[in-house]
């Protein structure tokens, strides 16, 4: 049995709903449903966020960026197959048959029905799933028989690249209510995950021999997907916010080409805004105005990579304070998170990469992108000769569980759901780190958003005899640690500049997937091996010994005891 | 009702499967499975195709690539997250707990159960499906509860890059069933689909500046793929065996590097050796031999893309003789497709792509390339930082389809009936096209394979007073068709060469997607738009007049006459 969370409590009563009455609200999306033009019941049918938008009055249209893209994206021209489609829909040509295209035929798609079993809100746990859970069917011709608006047929056959109109309206909206980005061109286009995505904005935006930015510890996956490209990362400086613009500022206006072998002055930068991996830094709402700021004084455009923006968590409180109450309304949820830098962009230079991978499932392979018309345009140009679009079948899912089931409220009554457990496991690491790491060489700031905490280790006071350096220390601390019993992340497998360490010494950990009691024993055995290296006591009689047993002893806290009692798988 | 197939009368029986009794055939991957070592019910546990082939003794290890690579792909460098991971399977390390990685928990997968309903074999029709179907039901801790070594808690993670252990077992059985590679070293990964594998393929052999090999014409996307990379096709001349070894050769040998700004003689061949894409062509045993000696003389490497291969069809009798018995067994079925360049390739210098868009369903988005290990490891580096892994959703769907429900042999079975059924759509739009077109300038070689139609439009006969070029007849024959009510695709779409237009006209139709009573009208409109434009008379009185009110003549043949009853969606 689950044990109630703050949000069987909470309802979403058209009361709360009402008092979010902004016109790019829940409300306000499903009000100008009603005038908009049918979905498509066809293959393959051509999609845009424009259809699906609210109307963009007095917004500026956004900046162009032929200026930035390679040779590569400029020269990417539309399919001649693609473009012979537009006669399929000339209303001049009454019961035009086609024998252009390859499509084969649905007839011999081997399934009948797709049926899935989902939780109906606020009952999300596995265990009410259960027991309250609904079973969503999709039949091969449910278009046809008037069932939905997509289908078998449809949905496995092949589709454009923007997604399947069915599931680009929902994510359009969904932008258009938590973002609402305030230029008038911007669209979405359903991407096969951020990875993919990101691989395709490089190709769009990086030159073989010049030099991008990151974040001066950064997501180790950007890095290594652009090094081959023969791009280099420059890494800004950080601090618990995350990027510092000053130094930003620094790195741009003291570029000195010649110094790195002519290379430009970069003008494209990756960021991971909320709960950054590695560091789980957040940035404020001033510090990205300060960085949006600084990419239009040195004319920037920024990969705005996404994926922990609904792992936002509660306010951190300790554990010998009270939890601060969950979010009352929808739009006291939204009003928490910190706002994009898309939510901001005027110019139009952030394309955002949205992820179902950490609030949905990552095995879906399904996400989205949100920029401009020109962007979009060009990245859909390469999205159909490379990936083609999202599978079929992940979309059918996500249509079958956001659009029939949830809806956009029932979305963000999850989204405050994983809100509330990701609060707990956070708080199930924070308070493990209190009570069992060594504050005289570690030390963290709770991450507000994210999966990762992210301890320092003061390396200068390593017994110094040895004269190890501190990429040899950082080993012996990562081996150390692995012969108790414990996996850790190296603070340096995430720099960004590959020939620089730093100063610094850092160890990531994650606290989504372990179940909390193994995170607690984890962090145990962590600062065992903190303090085998350092040479520092164990605290207590007999402690560790306990602990290397599997038992963590209860936390004085409700939530960590919560975490602890196994109901985790 | 769906019409008896010939499937019906073949069973699969003990005594025919005996007769296949092949190491590599369905019976010996049966045997062989018993002593493999299970499969990993962890989350993205590592897989390779080394796991499931049968031993390669005797076989020579394949070529190195090295001198093929470009430096984009030899940079690519294996991620040190993944390489964490290898603490993990460290029997040395009891209890390790990894706080390394970023995988969320599958408690937070909002899916509880995933049901399919499939066709059992040999009842695969449409309407046979709604009447004795099974439902295949996954759970979300269906590997734990000991009722399958696949569920969602695995399949909706992250995963490996090769695809899940799983669904990678089938296809390299099936591969080794079907093709038995001649070297040693041989391994399959999973794709995103054959687009997205040529796109990265591209990535791993193409350099800015050089020129590689496809057909004269070629599927228009593979071209289109490459070109923005800078990267030019040189058009190999066909015949109706498809391409021509003696022109491959003459490009080779003459080539000059000054007159092609500097280029190096290409060593890159793309092709579609059956039914293909836009020709229909399917090259035979011999030309492909032929093609691999050449391949061997200029030290080519080769991107076999088979999307067709399964489409192979009966032989074509004509309306007037009676048909070719289907394949009496799996062996017999294999024994009458043509071997694969793969299946020829001694020094591992091809990399196979292979899809299910044609015989499972496009939006799956699942495929799978086989090559040497070292090309394997090189695509796998890429994939991980870019498309990651394919669908779960849709691994997960194949798995219980392919492995669950069907097993080698029904899944053998399903490629009989799909083989059966093309035949028939074949033979219908050839019936057509016999009955319709104009034989003064319409020519056309009925397709052994393949989805498509190939028309040769003798263009020299235009009314030639108006002093119109080529492809401006071309053109007005597209635009009368569409007039009359036919959408076709223009041959000139699929030039290799787009500056050099060639001297001969076609026309692409497909026969896959419309339902064959419309493919018989579109073909009868197609041969009125061409009697207009070369001022033809019309065959017989009020002929045409008569199919424009959608009623399509009964052929000859019960075939035909079968195809456009109606049945078909």
């Amino acid at each position: 049995m689950a044990p109630p969370t703050a949000l069987d409590v909470q309802t979403t009563s058209d009361t709360q709903i009402a008092t979010f009455s902004d016109k790019f609200s829940v409300n306000g999306v499903a009000a100008r449903r009603s005038n908009e033009p049918r979905i498509s019941g066809g293959v393959a049918a051509h999609a845009s966020s424009e259809m699906f938008k609210g109307p963009g009055y007095g917004k500026p249209k956004a900046k162009r960026w032929d200026h930035r893209l390679t040779l590569e994206s400029l020269a990417r021209k539309p399919s001649s197959l693609k473009g012979a489609q537009k006669y399929l829909s000339n209303p001049e040509v009454e019961g035009l048959i086609s024998l252009g295209g390859g499509l084969p035929s649905s007839q011999y798609f081997p399934f009948q029905n797709i049926d899935i079993k989902v939780p109906v809100p606020p009952h999300f746990s596995e265990q009410e799933v259960k027991e309250s859970g609904i079973v969503k069917r999709t039949g091969k011709h449910d278009i046809a028989e008037g069932k939905s608006i997509y289908d078998i047929h449809v949905a496995l056959n092949y589709g454009q690249s923007t997604g399947s109109a069915q599931i680009l309206r929902f994510v359009t909206e969904h932008t258009e209510i938590v973002h609402n980005p305030p230029y008038k061109d911007w669209q979405c286009s359903m991407t096969v995950g951020s990875t993919s995505a990101l691989d395709m904005a490089y190709r769009m935006f990086c030159t073989r021999g010049e030099y991008m930015l990151t974040e001066e510890y950064t997501f180790s996956t950007a890095a290594e997907t652009v090094r081959p490209m023969g791009v280099k990362c420059i890494g800004v400086k950080m601090d618990e916010q995350g990027l510092l613009p000053s130094d930003l500022d620094s790195i741009l206006s003291n570029w000195n080409s010649a110094a790195r072998n002519g290379a430009h002055k970069p003008w494209l930068l990756y960021t991971v805004p909320s709960g950054q991996n590695p560091t789980g830094a957040t940035q404020s709402k001033q510090r990205r105005e300060e960085i949006y700021r600084m990419a239009q004084k040195h004319d920037i455009y920024i990969l705005e990579d996404e994926p922990y923006y609904f792992l936002q968590m509660q306010p951190y409180t300790g554990p010998n304070a009270p939890d601060v109450p969950p979010p009352s309304s929808h739009s006291a949820f939204i009003d928490a998170l910190v706002p994009s830098l898309l939510s901001m962009d005027i110019d139009g230079r952030v394309m955002r990469m949205d992820s179902f991978s950490k609030v949905i499932a990552p095995g879906v392979r399904v996400g989205w992108i949100t920029a401009s018309e020109q962007i979009i345009e060009r990245f859909v140009r390469h999205s159909e000769v490379s990936t083609q679009n999202p599978s079929g079948t992940s979309q059918l899912l996500m249509f079958k569980l956001l659009e029939e089931t949830w809806g956009h409220a029932g979305y963000l009554d999850w989204l405050i759901y994983i809100r509330l457990e990701y609060t707990k496991r956070r708080d199930n690491i924070c308070y493990a780190c209190e009570k069992y790491l060594p504050r005289e060489v570690a030390s963290w700031n709770p991450p507000m958003a994210g999966m990762f905490h992210w301890m320092k280790i003061d390396w200068q006071k390593y017994p110094s005899k040895e004269g190890k350096s501190m990429l040899e220390i950082e080993d012996e601390i990562f081996h150390a640690a692995i012969d108790k019993g414990t996996l850790t992340s190296k603070g340096s497998w995430f720099r960004a500049e590959t020939d620089n360490p730093g100063n610094d010494m850092f160890f990531r950990t994650t606290f989504a997937a372990a179940p909390p009691d193994q995170v607690g024993q984890a962090i145990e055995r962590f600062g065992s091996a903190l303090r085998a290296v350092f040479r520092l006591e164990e605290p207590g009689n007999g402690h560790v010994e306990e602990a290397r047993d599997g038992h963590v002893e209860e936390a004085s806290n409700g939530l960590a005891k919560e975490g602890a009692d196994g109901h985790v798988q």
